[in-house]
């Protein structure tokens, strides 16, 4: 099965389980629209990837682990999205959560996707609970405090910024998380899996901060400008333009270099060089680069 | 050493953990006052109390099991404050987390305890994956969707409510939680204790709705007459307060006949009445019932 399809399948039968019983309409229906139709899907694309590198034994566990990081993403965007952050009222070219269904209904939308991420790893740890366990602690350690993308946002109330940190914990814990738990849904240990997942998020960020200079809105699917509006620290700031491609390259070869012995190593680096072209922004030759004031 | 010293410990320790390393220092200050001091600590007194009824033969998971519980309660009661819930100024006598803290901070505050929660499942687990997995499949069933206590949140944003899906996820759930996750962390089965946490659960909510209905805020810590201002069903308005006093004393009985058989009965059932105690308000002689209109 391609893997496009077994990331849909695992989170639409995580979602369904959400939705089950005797279930408040509205808040049922929201957890679908903020998971659906989803995005370029690309943390669980590189946890299903690492798994296949390393043998892929347990298929059940790595599409929950899979599964488990889109809900935990999705569930940041719809936060992210609230009038008290980015006060965004578009997310992948349709309303925002809070802008379709209510406020409240898209605060209790992202807790229940934070439930049900880990809901989802330890209903499909049966056969193997020491595995399902770690899957727990790698995605918890990732997505709160003191090094998840919690952490992350947290930097953003702060008057004096560690930029390391913020940076780490802000887009790279999710990279680390997909690898790591993609290594150890498939038996492997978790730690020299750690470089590859911090250098994709490092180009992620880039990636992002590129994107979010030279695009418009209609392109984004978001708001375009945001880090610039919100004086928030970005690549584009401190390197211009084409430093930050240039960073991206260097960035996406040590990610390929840091690549683990594995059976499938080969394929794997094909899966960071095709990412890689994906993510690097083409700037529209007509497009207008915003300045920083 | 006595039950309170072990859920403070339990407590302190994972907020430490949350707040290690380079954590932003605002949101880690958050973290600890959205729990500490704490209220009467409820869930895991019930948690503990199970255990110790069932054996407690791994003292380190019941204590985690109880930690996660409360953890998951300050959670919920963070959000709850937020403006788009109850937009309350204070909780437990002092300002609410947004109003001592912003609102961006709260938010991420009730995320990451939420989070924290499941952390602390999956680390005391090592010695035994398949209990700890256990822990993390009942905390997540009745904190999120469809049974938990984000669906009884979601409740609230319905024109017609399942009424007993509603009192059932909104207060039960997380007493349903603490009993059976007290009994699977000594190492039983989680059915038999289900009723037992129903009926607390539904002794605690007809108390609540008596003390919303006859205290003032300055006896709640929190504001008064909130069922009624914001039209929540409530044991109050359907049954009148003596109605409400004797239905309590009946679910209460309810609860201490429904406890399995377990080396420490005798003593559970000590403290399910010493909680009906507790939990029981009584009406100054001065204080104005509020009347629904």
């Amino acid at each position: 099965m391609p893997l496009k399809s077994r990331i849909e399948m695992a989170i639409a039968q995580s979602i369904a389980r959400g939705q089950g019983q005797a279930a408040p309409p509205k808040l049922a229906a929201a957890l679908d629209y903020a998971v659906a139709p989803g995005g370029a899907r690309i943390r669980p694309t590189i946890c299903l990837s690492v798994a296949l590198a390393c043998g892929d034994d347990m298929p059940e566990l790595s599409n929950a682990a899979a599964a488990a990081l889109e809900l935990i993403h999705c569930a940041s965007l719809v936060h992210d999205d609230l009038p008290c952050f980015d006060d965004a009222d578009i997310r992948r070219g349709k309303p925002s959560v809070h802008r379709a269904y209510s406020e409240p209904l898209a605060l209790l939308t992202g807790d229940s996707l934070i439930i049900m991420a880990f809901d989802t790893l330890a209903r499909a740890g049966d056969a193997e609970a020491r595995r399902a366990l770690e899957l727990v602690r790698i995605l918890s350690n990732r997505s709160g405090m003191p090094n998840g993308i919690c952490a992350g946002q947290g930097w953003e109330s702060e008057e004096m910024v560690d930029l390391s940190a913020y940076h780490c914990a802000k887009t790279g814990a999710l990279f680390i998380a997909a690898t790591q738990m993609g290594a150890v849904a498939a038996g492997q240990e978790a730690e020299p899996w750690y470089e590859l997942g911090a250098r994709i998020g490092e180009a992620f960020q880039v990636a992002d901060d590129l994107r979010d200079a030279l695009y418009d809105e209609a392109t984004l699917g978001k708001p375009a400008g945001q880090d610039d509006l919100h004086d928030r620290p970005n690549a584009v700031a401190s390197l211009g333009v084409d430093g930050a491609i240039q960073r991206l390259k260097d960035i996406l070869g040590g990610a390929i270099a840091s690549i683990p012995s594995c059976p499938g190593e080969a394929a794997l680096a094909q899966m960071v060089t095709s990412y890689a072209e994906k993510v690097t922004p083409v700037a529209p030759a007509t497009s207008p680069v915003r300045q920083r004031a």
